[in-house]
């Protein structure tokens, strides 16, 4: 089955705006074998849009279509689609009532222009919107279905999925597994190279790489038109050659971030966080409380950017600064130190470096960073030279510190 | 002049990537007066690119296409587009001489399969790729002008811009002129009522509202097909209403981002920052610390997420935590005052709320944020129960503690 996806929008085509429904609309057919294999956006111009509407239904079987349901005189969706379809379209009384009510509801009174919502192509089935004004319409027609829906991602999620689930992924003939991994500490080529001989011999196994600065993730999609049971053989087969290549860089096998990962491992154990961050300036903190829940193992931390600080709050020795300058292997154990003791948590991290672009001196260049642990009965530290620009080095530098993290936990059940 | 991109790449149809090559060339076109009308996504299949090429080029002047000119299979556009066009491909000696002698400077060798590279449109100009092996094509012909660029941003850009200002530009007849706005401490919503009624009235200037959470972006654009001048008039006279009507949220006219703007302002008056966050968790420092040469003016701050660290570290009072709570205006004030004291910065803000989802006590709502700034002779608290999820919230928190920072910095100059 291919499928085509058209947002519409003359707004989706400015200089700082993305779809992302599209987004959401492969995600969910991929997960029934069902590849998009073209995506347009096109603006409120009804000509334009029919002549999209026309062909991409004469070269798929499934066309989604999201906005232009709205009531101005710039949504056209309806009309491009009715043209499209040479069908009529049809107004429809009960869903001006529907409408008028949900104004009711808040209050409001209708406007007139909302009646444009109502009309409906001939043959369509009419999806309701809980979230919206616009209905959605569904033309349930071979060789093409054509699903109009509305733009804004939160009426438009719920409403395919319902559709999705009753109407399109019957059609399909395949059974889905997937797997996923997500990798620290390697770069994405490093992962590219162990995948490259693998995922050639396996054609039913679809694999998908993205790359984050310091953190890879590995998508494996199987599709069998057999069972599940089938795509399951192929895809673990592939997946155990990529853990076995790949076991060192192995965070988890779990869709989730890595600072929830990191948040997850800590409650499990019981152990505390707290962090010491000079060039990350409050990154490492920022991350681990991005997740729900982590006050429970998150005590806090030192943002020590000035070398005052280092010395007074995270009691780095004066002469560790001069023998060894701040961004050192010394200043970042003494730092990692300084802040487990004022905090009481069981594990510290620590992090002094050179974000760039200026600050390189003494022959370290930008991009050299000091990371430390500090817990009880061990001191590990680490550097490297990361490249890329300040932020992109700053996101690294904390990748690689929730590395160190899970590279600890690692040893713990090693033991 | 209308323009169609086209991204080739079966990648680009995945669940989890975004073309941003065409945002890039929408800015540039924009710049121009040329809006691009269509933009298309298509995956690696020789049929469909060169339908897609081929209509693409009857419904427009102008045509980019980016992606698909690799050395490998899958890399299709060249055989697309000299089919769309009806056109042979030509080999080019000099090509594969060129990418040979990139590879030894690398000290490798090319691989036989990126000769597919030196095959040339009959007729297009080359266009030297300084930073890749795949050249572009520039074929300059009535009705529609097709360019073709490697996918790779890096890559792409740079050729873009030259093909751009030395052959699309001067096909232009607009003449262009810009302004900007960023707002703080206002929705969107509030925006919009704004600008709503006067944009309607100049049909020569297209605004824009970019909004993330806390930060309004407003982008007006004007355009004339006489001069400058005339394009600068009526823009001129649309920021002027805009200026006037929410002058008291403007943080700045600069396409700068908040924090830079924090950092700008804090250098210029030599005055110095500091920070203590609690649900924040780092956020503030981290955003400050995106900024090159922040380390002039941020000397740190304390991540506080426990109530211990609070008395500690920033000598919060025992009896200002069990008599008002960790959330209140008062820990938010003693926290701001302990930074400061602790690190000597001139400015010192603080940061305590519920971030949620969970933390909901004593009628404090999730969203509930106390926000206080602390300089000589200046105690400043707000609180303010933010909208969203735990992320923005966190957002929507960073951003209003800058307002608070840009309204004393308003407020000094106002004396």
């Amino acid at each position: 089955m291919r499928a085509i996806f058209i947002a519409v929008g003359s707004e989706l085509l400015d200089k700082d705006r993305v779809d992302t429904n599209s987004l959401y609309v492969a995600r969910k057919l991929m997960e029934r074998g069902i590849l998009m294999n073209m995506k347009m956006v096109v603006g409120d111009d009804l000509e334009n849009l029919t002549w999209v509407i026309k062909n991409a239904c004469k070269r798929a079987q499934l066309v989604v279509v999201t906005g232009g349901l709205g009531p101005t005189e710039d949504d056209l969706t309806r009309e491009a689609a009715a043209n499209a379809l040479k069908k009529e379209l049809l107004f429809k009384e009960e869903i001006v009532e529907d409408i008028r009510l949900k104004f009711r509801k808040r209050g409001l009174k209708m406007a007139d222009i909302n009646t444009r919502q109502a009309f409906v192509i001939k043959g369509a089935q009419v999806l309701p919107n809980p979230l919206g004004t616009a209905p959605g319409q569904y033309i349930d027609e071979e060789p093409c279905r054509l699903l109009l829906l509305p733009g804004p991602p939160r009426e438009m999620k719920p409403m395919f999925d319902k559709v999705f689930v009753e109407k399109i992924a019957p059609l399909s003939n395949f059974f889905i597994y997937k797997r996923c991994f997500k990798f620290g500490g390697i770069t994405e080529s490093e992962v590219d190279a162990q995948i490259a001989d693998i995922y050639g011999k396996y054609r039913n196994v679809r694999a998908t790489i993205l790359a984050a600065p310091g953190l890879i993730e590995v998508h494996l999609l199987g599709r069998s038109k057999k069972s599940v049971e089938e795509a399951q053989v192929e895809t673990d087969a592939v997946a155990e050659k990529i853990k076995t290549g790949l076991a060192d860089f192995l965070i988890t096998e779990e869709d989730i971030a890595f600072e929830e990962f990191i948040v997850k491992e800590s409650k499990r154990r019981g152990l505390t966080l707290c962090t010491a961050e000079s060039c990350t300036g409050g990154g490492i903190g920022n991350r681990i409380t991005d997740v729900p829940g982590s006050s429970e193992v998150f005590l806090g931390g030192v943002v020590a950017y000035s070398n005052e600080l280092k010395q007074k709050i995270l009691k780095v020795e004066e002469h560790t600064l001069i023998k060894h300058g701040a961004v050192s292997r010394e200043t970042a154990r003494e730092m990692a130190a300084g802040v487990r003791a004022l905090t009481g948590a069981d594990i510290a991290v620590s992090v002094t470096g050179i974000a760039g672009p200026g600050g390189s001196v003494d022959g370290k260049p930008v991009g050299l960073v000091f990371m430390h642990l500090s817990a009880a009965g061990v001191e590990q530290g680490i550097h490297k030279v990361f490249p890329g620009e300040r932020k992109t080095i700053k996101v690294r530098t904390i990748n690689e510190v929730f590395n160190l993290i899970k590279n600890y936990f690692k040893n713990l059940d090693d033991k």
